[in-house]
């Protein structure tokens, strides 16, 4: 696997891959590479004939600075894992070859950004663009690699292409998980053995929730007793929202399971955990 | 010339082009070309194998809808203009082509977005880092000519690149004037004979200014006496300022010549006029 640090010389070797009409997958990530990650890169390698990853902790997405600061950072093992699935390049720049000024530019994406994650981490929507615009334009990828984890993350780089006609297609791959069922983030590092034991009510919220609506219970019903289940095992709920798939725009009920996605974030200890399901039959 | 006016078919030129190892330059317009105009391209047919311009007049960056109604648009007129000086392509898009979907995403640049035309025109520079960021993914040429008669402009997109990483080169061409100093513009079509001689009181202003601040006059004694001038015709001044050419902030007196520009708007009539001009000696 190559490795390269800073822009200009990852941009000559790219020119020279697409001047031999290889086409491009793109992974970006933030390290504490885990089985997910791994999974982005099996499926760009499966689609493209280079797959180049990237690894770095953006702080414009941070709004919480003990957050950023806490972020897990193993990047000798994350080369490794990356090398061991084959993936060909990596990009692994410093804050001064991302932010060489400080950053003033800011996106508003309009309300997709101000719900749900966006409603607990005020401007992370707004770094997310930024970073992955950067990105974008450095790599300048045929396709791009997102987990359906952050699901809203995918929406909202959804309406960047669309809205600023990037010349890529983004693919979104499903989750992967813990065999209890855990989704894997790189969060979950962080978590003592008791909060990894607590974390797993988020899988098993969202899969009550899933046959419960699938029954026609009321959905308000579901998210109560939801909430107290995560109240009993001192697990902070911040928000568990059934959502149209599309625009993520708040529901009641299902109408069509196949356009629902459940969405949840809750603090377990100390971290902040997210994860989502589709509701289809 | 060779016209286009979707997407698709554009890129799968462009694409060839590219191939080809020609290099692009892009002078995105929004048509009623002028002699300013065809100076950006002879400026890109100097630099580049293949120039392409754009004619689009970008609804999103119009605060005022009667402005954006009465924008002047001569296209049959502006096509023989832009092969007359041998411009290769040009891009045409329809609103429904730019726009399939209601454009959600705003851009702040946090700061100098506000000032001069920002404090006046709310929004419109989030509209033009919308259509500019569209272009340069559509066109992704390797040099992009903008005209110095929208000074602000060109420094908000040259943000908007180092930000995003554009991968691409920004020129600024210095403005066109007619004889008599007035700065071409598409918006003096809109001029009746009487208000085009008016008119000329915005580069009279930028002239005497420049003048008098090399001689040392304190400026708000300056901005007076243009300010009194102006009113004296009837001409609406919206602003007149001094400032530093890097960023645009404000300033109140001349420290270095080649780091200074003075920067005004005004009505004549009901057609609002924008010059500029760099202080050297």
């Amino acid at each position: 696997m190559q490795i390269f640090k800073e822009i200009g010389p990852l941009k000559q070797f790219l020119r020279q891959v697409r001047i031999q009409k290889q086409t491009i997958g793109f992974v970006p990530t933030m390290g504490a590479i885990h089985e997910g990650h791994l999974n982005l890169i099996r499926a760009a390698k499966a689609e493209n004939q280079l797959v180049i990853a990237s690894i770095y902790v953006n702080p414009t997405q941070f709004n919480n600075p003990s957050d950023l600061e806490k972020y897990p950072r193993t990047i000798e093992k994350d080369i490794e894992q990356f090398t061991s699935v084959g993936c060909d390049v990596l990009f692994h720049p410093t804050n001064q070859e991302m932010y060489p000024k400080p950053s003033l530019l800011k996106f508003d994406f309009g309300g997709i950004d101000k719900i749900l994650e966006g409603a607990f981490r005020p401007g992370h929507f707004s770094g997310v663009g930024l970073v992955v615009s950067k990105l974008f334009n450095i790599v300048a990828p045929d396709r791009a690699y997102f987990g359906q984890k952050d699901f809203q993350q995918f929406k909202v780089i959804s309406q960047l292409v669309e809205e600023l006609e990037f010349d890529l297609q983004l693919i979104c791959v499903s989750t992967t998980r813990e065999a209890d069922g855990l989704a894997m983030s790189s969060r979950n590092l962080r978590l003592n053995t008791d909060d990894r034991n607590k974390a797993l009510i988020l899988f098993q919220s969202l899969n009550y929730a899933k046959e419960e609506l699938l029954k026609k219970t009321d959905f308000k019903k579901i998210r109560k007793e939801v909430q107290q289940r995560c109240a009993a095992i001192d697990v902070k709920l911040e928000y568990f929202e059934l959502a149209d798939r599309k625009n993520l725009s708040v529901l009641d009920s299902v109408k069509e399971a196949d356009q629902a996605v459940l969405l949840m974030a809750a603090y377990v200890g100390e971290v902040r955990l997210i994860d989502n399901m589709f509701i289809e039959d």
